[in-house]
């Protein structure tokens, strides 16, 4: 098999917390010669012109120089924009997106792919709870997995992606566009929902006062407040993409709680300790996999190092 | 009134997180000229001596000379170790307990208060998932809030425990211990009932494996991890003593959780959308009142700074 090759143009269509961050991660590690971001939002490009984070700034996406194309538009408008730019693509360019469901896009787009240009899904496993061109970072992929869905993974155009990625941070792993979605509908899409779902019901309490809630949230709280501050737009349209996974994690998980609901009730205490003994386990793994920090409470109270 | 003075002997009983955590504290800032901990353990006691952050360790507690006890055992122990200390305690002296439940231990240990001897219910809302002497520190309970939960809050008693707390860092409240039971089902109890349903959910996936769990946690399962890798004894003993509450607050969410699982079947894009922008400014709050990191992911991930 040939070598993959470099991109030498870049373009990337959406400059919010992800895009911004490729483009900075390209420059920091140089992974391009030429890295363009287009984005409809004028506030969005005012921002970007004075971050000084790649070589140009547009409004309309204009993507006939480009190598590599990258999507990284709010997830329903990843298909109609890959509409919008493919009959301008150039012959052998690579398309790619960076959306949080696979199965929705990669259907759409490999529908209407012209000949000569090649789509590879794509979802950096990496964010946070923040948006914008100015929440985004160069490291934000860094030792994060990127998951790529192509349809050959010997191909070159799938070797070169990976590599691309690899350059500006990120550990790469090949998938299945619907195994992909229903890996993510577990470690990512249910907990948002669920995360969602406490802060709601807590806010809605008519015994306790949301200043309650705010003043002692260092219970457990204020973790899923974190994850529930994230893009509710971008959130929405996962949750419609990915319906039929989202529904069969949620059906498991709210039969689970129900499970425990029924122990708490009963006086279970047996059952309690069974299952709250075998999850402990799990968080070793996360932390050994080098995907948290070890330090308690995520190290942000500055906790535990002056003791060492 | 009064002003209240300090204690100048104090007994923990219990020499884990919490326990040890205080006895750092009143070395740290001076709240205790001498500091006594017991505890049933003999590799919890060698830890604690080993560690030097207290005057004396002994395996049975010894009240009699103690101007205040803290009852700092795993919460089902709370109310027969008050049973065995009282009867010993010295008049005048004050006992108090950190259990996350107050109803049950206050409603307990009120029925055999002797005369001359104070019982106070009280809650450090502090903590990590971490357990155990070697886990504490003396900053745990900085800038938190303690709630107690005194029948009479104007008595010199309680402004003298309150004093105490605030003198190791933290801020005080008094509550109810009928409501700080339902205020804690909300901002502690039910987060992590929810975090340990969702490992087990996760890692009881047939089509998912549990390595894939740990590698794709980045994107939100991780958080959960965390408050799911809390100790599991302490645990079931809140859901069993704060069985009412917990049913109350897990019975609001369930209806909660399945309105979202409706509009997601539905495609209801605009109840989704709503839910999820109504969570936002909670956390806002929560970072104002000083009870998170403001940094996007915690700062776990360095995130950031490099850009500022």
């Amino acid at each position: 098999m040939a070598q993959p090759s470099k991109y030498s143009n870049v373009l990337i269509v959406g400059g919010g917390l992800i895009g911004s961050s490729i483009a900075r991660a390209c420059r920091e590690f140089g992974a391009a010669k030429h890295v363009a971001i287009a984005d409809t939002n004028a506030d969005v490009r005012t921002t970007l012109r004075g971050l000084k984070i790649c070589d140009e700034v547009t409004e309309v996406a204009d993507p006939t120089h480009a190598d590599l194309v990258i999507l990284a538009t709010p997830p329903n408008k990843i298909s109609s924009t890959a509409k919008q730019l493919l009959p301008n693509m150039k012959q052998g360019a690579t398309l790619t997106d960076v959306g949080s469901v696979k199965g929705d896009v990669v259907e759409k787009i490999t529908a209407i792919l012209p000949k000569g240009i090649s789509f590879i899904g794509g979802h950096p496993i990496a964010g946070t709870e923040q948006s914008g061109p100015q929440a985004g970072f160069a490291a934000l992929f860094t030792d994060r997995w990127c998951i790529l869905t192509p349809t050959d993974e010997t191909d070159l155009t799938a070797q070169t992606l990976k590599k691309f990625w690899q350059t500006i941070g990120s550990r790469v792993t090949f998938m299945d566009a619907g195994h992909h979605d229903l890996v993510l509908a577990t470690t990512s899409h249910l907990p948002h929902l669920i995360a969602y779902a406490l802060v709601g019901t807590a806010t809605d309490m008519e015994t306790v006062t949301r200043g309650e809630v705010v003043k002692y949230s260092a219970g457990g709280f204020r973790d899923f407040t974190r994850i529930a501050a994230s893009d509710p737009v971008m959130w929405r349209d996962v949750f419609l993409q990915n319906k039929d996974a989202v529904l069969d994690v949620l059906g498991r998980y709210i039969e689970d709680l129900t499970a425990l609901k029924k122990a708490v009730r009963w006086g279970d205490g047996d059952t309690l300790l069974k299952e709250f003994t075998k999850t402990r386990d799990i968080r070793t793994r996360i932390i050994d996999a080098g995907q948290d920090n070890p330090q308690p409470n995520f190290g942000r109270d500055g906790t535990g190092d002056e003791e060492e």
